[in-house]
């Protein structure tokens, strides 16, 4: 799978992910108003407007970026009827081609992270049928359990061609109080860099890259220069750039010397673009989608720049 | 709202927690033929069923134990229609008055953290409507993002009396390759509980224990004794009882000088107690419920005897 990835952004030439992390404030008021008279003023007026707002970015953006990220939080919040946008999400983005990273941060023993692993990324049986649930090419995975809360994700990756982004360095401010403390020479994220590295010995594609990646925090640039050279055979999903403070400077050590080995997430900063003093001039709230395109253009830029 | 768990535990006389965890092959024939004839074999029909057995689960223990715990990853594998089942399965625990504490195990962002809170501890707001979406009175978390990945959920601990349990030491076999590092005198899951010790100081009840309890698995006797002197006003839940290997004597040091402390999960070994070695005997396949019920008080009767 982490092959088919690279190929997509090979074909962009562009290794920028949007993240569809749907907030009420940023729905432009015309789709809210179309949920409203359809649900009333309900949860499951909110999902259908999440999914409307993203059909609508996906249309705007599908032909220049490789992936799209959904963070499930989003959709999760609103119960039953949110996660049904989340899956009509994800079907939507993979009828235009996209890869699509679940980000789902999940983690837990063996039998339960097999059963997570079978919904996400598998199959799921009942009695003679099969059945794929949430259909994603890859999903995020927090490694704090260890091996055997990862193991089911493995094979269901073998099994189906899919993969995984195992949280090693995070991009939040407190993300240090756990990752960076000291093992004697070692921090933690570290250890955990080269745990996941180990784990997607098996899976590693043509590319040279495993399709057991990992999540590395484009606001700690040292880190991620240091972590591309402990984990050459992992790819990197790297948060934080744009909104969360994040240059496109900052995340150069996060690449490799051919310019691949990671792709760079922006979430509100491509989705709510119309909503930014940058482009809330050129655009209405109904060109909510054009200003993605412009923003996420604008991203691939910024990056481009930063790797030639 | 960790007063109120100590109180029902009190009241029952019996610090078991019963783990709502359904899979396919724990649902009696006549349960899976009646939702089969409704709905086809579908995600629906094993959501569905689920709930029925879940229902038969609950009516058969709500008088004798104080809390259930569904592990929300049996219903999200099948997509919208078992999330729709776990909030269901929510509610019905809560109309027979259990303490409801769902193991969701999340960790994320500020901004996602937020979401995840509002939608499971919390309340969404909908222009000027609010709703409850999950309503659990406490959920699990998981720490390896630091304090601002879980700061948002004590804001709603705060407002809206719930609670958390944040996992330090997991019981399953791979959980010291990350939590049993040494920090130099000091491991991991000892850092992690003293974190979690200080982030629920400000939610010590009349107990004097914090509404920000800890995940310590009984399959580590020594450690978890160990947290309980580190972790005094920290309440404990623990995994890893009966199927997954530990005895009531492993999980005594979990326990404080007066017997609490402390709330045990089981899992298979009560809702699946029909299909074990032990009770399949004595009860058909439509007697499950009453089989939980049984083997709910023979671990009732285990515990008690290593706290007196």
């Amino acid at each position: 799978m982490i092959d088919l990835l690279i190929n997509k952004i090979k074909e962009k030439e562009n290794p920028t992910l949007v993240g569809l992390d749907p907030r009420v404030e940023y729905i432009p008021g015309h789709l809210l108003t179309d949920a409203f008279s359809l649900y009333g003023k309900s949860p499951k007026a909110i999902a259908r407007a999440f999914y409307e707002f993203n059909k609508a970015i996906i249309d705007s953006v599908y032909d220049i970026v490789p992936a799209v990220k959904p963070q499930i939080a989003m959709y999760e919040q609103f119960g039953a009827e949110g996660i049904q946008a989340y899956i009509d999400t994800i079907d939507y983005a993979k009828s235009k081609n996209l890869i699509v990273i679940g980000d789902i941060k999940r983690g837990d023993i063996t039998s339960t992270a097999k059963a997570y692993s079978d919904g996400h990324i598998g199959r799921v049986f009942i009695e003679d049928r099969e059945f794929t649930i949430f259909d994603q090419d890859f999903i995020t995975l927090n490694p704090y359990m260890g091996y055997d809360s990862i193991e089911p994700y493995i094979g269901n990756c073998k099994k189906y061609n899919r993969g995984v982004f195992i949280l090693v360095k995070t991009s939040n401010t407190n993300s240090g109080q756990i990752q960076d403390l000291d093992l004697g020479g070692e921090k933690i994220y570290e250890r955990v860099g080269k745990l996941v590295s180990k784990w997607g010995e098996d899976l590693i594609g043509e590319s040279g890259y495993s399709s057991i990646g990992a999540v590395v925090g484009a606001t700690h640039p040292e880190q991620g220069a240091k972590l591309r050279g402990l984990m050459p055979h992992t790819f990197f999903l790297v948060p934080g750039y744009g909104a969360q403070g994040a240059s496109a400077r900052d995340l150069k050590g996060c690449f490799d010397k051919d310019g691949l080995g990671a792709i760079v997430n922006s979430s509100r900063g491509i989705i709510a673009a119309f909503k930014n003093e940058k482009y809330k001039e050129n655009f209405s709230d109904k060109e909510f989608a054009l200003a993605a395109r412009v923003a996420a253009l604008d991203m691939k830029m910024d990056i481009q720049s930063v790797l030639t």
